[in-house]
């Protein structure tokens, strides 16, 4: 065990980097937002800027969230599967199977109708429930997510994601049968399709779609696969660093990543992952964890919201509301770091791969002299960092490192 | 063999980076000092900060210094055992064999009863002495260090550090014998057993443990081993480069390393590794040396220790009174790099990750206008570089390097 020193707090605004934006007369949206407390710490401490991942790369919040929590997705990221069946609520460990899974339309000879069976305009949620269930000794969890679309994450021993798609990936195709890749992958597909098989039994028959049915609506009467991926094994968080982690944050997949680290998930009131998210509440909940764990990581997802809303107006006014919230850190002895996960300009209302404007304050550290916490400005800060140095950078300003060498 | 160019100097001002003091008003002790050289020096050339290693990573000397020769520690380093037997003096060849060790109190039944002998309190030089020896084609070298410490280094073939420790790590315990870990340390683990009890024999009736029983003092009667680590085998300095390198320093530890890359090390009168150091004449061999060596290393030790004394004056000081002894380097035809290996931040007393301040002065060379060599002031410099990178830099400033293509 290390010796600790100050406790230190990330907060990652999601989607914050923003490009000039047309609606704003060709300011950003940080540039155009009242922001006192940003500017206030970061006058204290060091501005810069950080790249997601690598110089120019335009990341997801799965792979920066893992860089910015110090564990590199170019080695560990094993694809979408896993991070989007968190992102639905599944709580995955190491070694989980998941896929990405459409509810679809197929007739009785198996040939698909509709790979989004009508783009499902309903909640599926006792579809997925109905196919939750044990066989052969392994556990199969679904969860709907927006319309047709659905995870499905196999929890047991000797699972292997070198398997085929069984959606074919376009209508009028028959569904395909899992494949093994290789023979390690033999037992994965042939329990997969012996639990498709009852899938589709169970889908055929049940209620929901009797209704649709009834309704003239395409039935959700198979499950399609694609994109199997296994949950990579990481060190938990506390062995690697010497320190306990927690994380608040209101979206699932940011909750997944901190579960699969084996952080403390946090449940904070009126956390809901949206530009109306209860900011106050999370802060607060972030000063009383700092008492249990050095590190505490916060996401705010509203700032991405808006960006892919392209409403730079409203990405102004999480932002204000934001600022807002910080006051009770403002006087804390504590290292806070306020950066993003990715850029997500509102005129672009996609990610994007430009740096992220960053600050970090901590008692007694150094002061670069930087003003003001926007893309622009952070350019005259001194920091140039990755987001894989951010914790370490923390973690040294904070005296929660140990010494490499003698 | 390259075509030449100028010759460079690379000055290592150890620990030299700082945060701001509580003692200066708020600004470090290099921000405080009174520094023409150093500022005319980078008035002339570059400026810009540089990260020990890697961003925000806390280093030792040892790591630093071998990064900054262009050796990574991160593929080469093999833990403190080697470098803190460099430290106490002792040269070390790739392949050798280095421990840590106590002097330590043992009963007759071999229970450890103190494992520092009661922080002896004297020089135990003459015990260590006792302990060198031949024995089975192998060279044992022991060199006692600060109170109970010292190291313990073995030369000869088949060495292997895939061993355990006999440091039973807390008093009322039994001394270990070393084990083998793999095949390939059979042969280590047993002839260091039958070194530990020959030297378990000359300790018990070694004067010096008589002295000490008669004076009511534990013996110093047993050498605990602990952390061996295998010298790392090191590309020599001048095979790597193509031109000889020199390391003129006080601590032994930088002479060590210079010594296990095969570099010219020079004995300075008057340098000593402390705040009291005789920097003129290091300097004025350092000018001499670059007639032979077209590399040449300078450590100045004497920021770090008044870092870890946390005394700001005092590092102020010793920064002035080595800004004077640069006047013989001023108008020289040659590269100049100053920076550090680490920061020791002197209301920290320990080592830090923040940036090192660096200048580079070389004839010809750009001016990015940065005009004052310290911490802050350097953030506006043009110069962003890991410590890995600067020789490398020093070089194509002098024309000291090959092309990479054509």
């Amino acid at each position: 065990m290390i010796e600790l020193g100050i406790p230190m707090l990330l907060i990652v605004m999601d989607g914050l980097g923003d490009r000039p934006c047309r609606e704003l007369g060709g300011i950003t949206p940080l540039q155009a937002a009242y922001r006192p407390n940003m500017n206030s710490l970061i006058r204290r401490g060091l501005g810069g800027l950080m790249h997601s991942v690598s110089a120019g790369m335009t990341t997801g919040s799965d792979t920066s969230h893992l860089s910015l929590l110090g564990y590199d997705p170019v080695r560990f990221y094993s694809g979408r599967g896993p991070f989007e069946a968190m992102g639905l609520g599944l709580r995955l460990s190491g070694g989980d199977l998941a896929f990405r899974a459409n509810f679809a339309t197929a007739d009785s000879e198996g040939i698909v109708l509709d790979r989004r069976a009508g783009r499902l305009d309903e909640d599926a949620s006792e579809l997925a429930d109905a196919l939750c269930m044990e066989m052969d000794g392994l556990s199969f969890q679904v969860k709907a997510g927006v319309e047709h679309r659905a995870a499905l994450v196999v929890k047991g021993d000797g699972l292997s994601d070198r398997i085929t798609d069984t959606d074919p990936h376009s209508s009028g195709e028959k569904v395909k049968e899992v494949r093994a890749l290789d023979k390690e992958a033999l037992f994965t597909a042939e329990v997969l399709n012996k639990y498709l098989a009852e899938a589709r039994s169970i889908l055929g028959k049940h209620q929901f779609n009797l209704r649709r049915r009834e309704n003239g609506k395409m039935p959700a009467n198979e499950l399609l696969l694609r994109g199997a991926g296994l949950t990579p094994k990481l060190q938990p968080f506390r062995e690697k660093y010497g320190f306990n982690g927690a994380c608040i944050a209101g979206i699932p997949m940011v909750k997944g990543i901190g579960s699969l680290l084996g952080m403390k998930v946090l449940e904070v009131e009126g956390a809901t992952g949206t530009v109306n998210s209860n900011f106050r509440n999370k802060m607060d909940s972030a000063v009383e964890e700092m008492r249990n764990s050095q590190f505490v990581i916060v996401n705010i997802k509203g700032t991405d919201a808006a960006g892919h809303d392209g409403n730079a107006i409203l990405k102004k006014r999480v932002i204000e509301r934001f600022d807002q919230a910080l006051e009770p850190i403002m006087d804390l002895d504590v290292t806070v770091c306020i950066t993003g996960d990715h850029s997500t300009p509102c005129d672009f209302r996609e990610h994007s791969g430009d740096p992220l404007p960053l600050l970090m304050s901590s008692p007694g550290s150094r002061r670069d002299g930087a003003k003001f916490f926007d893309e622009i400005s952070c350019m005259n800060g001194s920091l140039r960092l990755g987001s894989g140095d951010i914790l370490q950078y923390m973690r040294q300003l904070s005296g929660n490192d140990e010494k490499y060498g003698a």
